[in-house]
């Protein structure tokens, strides 16, 4: 039997435990963990130490180093977030509705652990506190699976959140880590149908394609976002202004930055220089359909290919179109969107109901930045991610995304005529 | 291009439409199509003919022969369902939650459809007219895809439903079928990522174990039923005796039939020989451990195998265990079940509520038939299929799984600090 088919059934067993501990065992468990972090810090920064001087030796880049790195203050952070979530409500055992059916019988759906979670994600050891937790707050058992430059800071990380975690009377198997860095392990994991019942990567675009295209097993697709903001004709120019900038530049490395801005033909030329030349100012490089580029706000903009158009840049550059209107932003969106956060600025009522109804994605704005796509800014408590897919979950996701439920029947002898 | 990516894309524009029809459109919509499979009858039919005289000279057996033929008052059932299904109400534009965020924007979670929906399934014509009918009350564009021996019964349909669809201006392509009966087609339709947002397969385990192990499509498995009932200790045993016949035998060809039956230790000598009588009095083969087999009330049984603790029969046949109380009975339903339904038979407070906690499956019953698992019974209004599956949606589905959801933001300028 291979390792990770050991690990899978030892997960299952553990499932079944954990689906009958009490919300209280699994937050002292969590508060454990946290513990745990905090208490046995030496022993997790030398094996930090470890996986960074491999990653220097290998001539990782110094971005890709900073989010490997762990230190007192992030592990304590690590910590703090374990703590919170002891705090926030269980949703497991929720009873999500209910009713006595003609025969009698009273039914009550009941909400319950997914039972075991597979996490496949790339660089940060963060990931690997942040999954754990998660998955024992919802009652799940959990595989993580990291990337190959904190292979060290995870095991050890794994190892010493699981001993906290059974310490406390949860079930061994609750918490585990895949020991081998191979491709053909994670290849493995996604192929346990009947072990696994999700599997969540966190991570670019091409781990999440190879999940989607190789699974067995259900995935949630999270976190890839080309997202747009639109400024209609009828916009407030310095609400546009401020809402382009802060989409962008906040933070260009994360999900829920723009990566494209749309402004209408009968407005761009009086609208859209002083917002280049802002772009510009903060360190964006544009690439910019003909229209723009013969305004001549600003120099350097590079013709925007097709590529252009799908791009999610994660950084400082950014995509400029000219639109005819309304209908051409839809139709642009929806065909190159993500279908993650999108936004619309408009003083027009009727344009701004249907962006609101046309635009197929998670989150929909008007009037706002796209970089509030995010579950701590919608008052979902925890996230899990950002889902881009349909089923289950869409958009931030809350505890709830990492539960199922069941149907409960209490009868007093009933049967089907 | 392929036939089968011609008409996803057909889908895909169709769904873009269809997201934004009213309810009240869509519900003419099911009503014209109601009126269209009375009033084109005699095509239905003959194309129906044709199936059927195909089949018969492939020497088809009759049980086959019945579930593929139509006439008029099948025709006028399926009608009849159409009919009903514009009276329910819609789940579109619900508002799941919302609240005013700390920076002031509004945030609403709206449901809103799935967007494509392709079905893939077996024999039965009536499917096609269902299936097309639910996707169109949630406003989802449906790709069908029908056995081959029902193929010019369902292309007909198809195309009988389609045109009174969008003769009552429903976009065109909302209702397709794939014209060819190669395997190869469905298994393009099951690669058709970001064209088909979920597969739904109805029919045997074969079919979805294949959509399970190749599609790269989000899939929601449905109709599994390895079902058992549990007579514990405490049982009443009139309620035991007449549960145990009417799970097994009142309909023995579905997927909440009961297929296995265990018997606490301490009572099978007293309770079991009246209950197996009784079952083979109705027709039922037993397949049973050496405890029920050495007691000797009736004739015929064969021994049970691995195989059959794990088989859904879908006939009249029946496994018996005898197991040492109720933490055995647990741990075989967790093992060879398949998640669907289960039921124990008890008096006794405790052990009831443990069966209901630590039984994994969508529905779990104390003291009633399994045969209650179905949306009309437990009050869904249209049932799409039974998910055994932990994602999205678990057991009976109604309506609402054939919906996602997506956040609406009104804002006033917000950005995030």
């Amino acid at each position: 039997m291979s390792d990770v088919l050991r690990l899978a059934q030892r997960a299952r067993v553990a499932a079944t435990g954990l689906a009958i501990t009490s919300s209280e065992q699994r937050n002292r468990a969590l508060l454990a963990m946290s513990a745990a972090l905090v208490s046995r810090e030496s022993e997790i920064l030398a094996a930090n130490r470890v996986d960074l001087d491999t990653a220097r030796e290998k001539g990782t880049p110094d971005g890709l180093l900073d989010r490997l790195e762990l230190n007192s203050a992030r592990l304590k952070s690590m910590a703090d977030a374990l703590e919170a979530l002891s705090m926030l409500s269980d949703p497991i055992g929720e009873i999500i509705e209910g009713r006595t059916l003609p025969s009698g019988i009273e039914l009550t759906q009941v909400r319950v652990p997914l039972g075991v979670v597979a996490m496949i994600y790339e660089a940060r050891p963060n990931v690997t506190a942040d999954a754990a937790g998660l998955c024992i707050k919802t009652g799940n058992a959990v595989i993580l699976r990291g990337g190959s430059l904190a292979h060290r800071s995870n095991l050890m990380l794994s190892a010493v959140l699981a001993q906290a975690a059974e310490a406390e009377g949860l079930p061994a198997g609750s918490i585990q880590s895949v020991e081998s860095t191979e491709h053909a392990a994670a290849e493995e994991l996604m192929g346990l149908y009947g072990y696994v019942d999700v599997l969540i990567p966190r991570g670019g675009a091409g781990l999440i394609r190879s999940c989607v295209e190789n699974s067995k097993v259900p995935v949630i697709e999270t976190g890839i976002g080309n997202c747009h903001v639109y400024i209609h004709e009828a916009a407030d120019a310095e609400k546009a202004r401020r809402i382009v900038l802060n989409a962008k530049c906040q933070r260009p490395s994360v999900c829920n930055a723009a990566e494209s801005l749309l402004i209408d033909a009968s407005i761009y030329e009086r609208v859209l220089p002083d917002i280049l030349k802002e772009l510009v100012a903060n360190g964006v490089t544009l690439f910019a359909d003909e229209a723009t580029r013969t305004l001549d706000a600003v120099d350097g903009i590079e013709p925007a290919t097709e590529e252009d158009w799908g791009a999610e840049y994660h950084d400082l550059r950014m995509s400029v179109k000219v639109v005819s209107g309304l209908d051409e932003a839809i139709d642009h969106i929806n065909r190159y969107g993500t279908k993650h956060s999108e936004a619309i600025v408009t003083e027009d009522y009727s344009a701004s109901r249907r962006f609101l109804h046309e635009i197929d994605a998670s989150s929909v704005y008007v009037n706002a930045s796209t970089r509030f796509t995010d579950g701590a800014e919608f008052g979902l408590g925890a996230e899990i991610g950002i889902s881009t897919q349909k089923l289950h979950a869409r958009g931030p996701m809350g505890l709830s995304a990492l539960t199922s439920s069941k149907f409960l029947l209490l009868g007093n002898g009933q049967i089907r005529e």
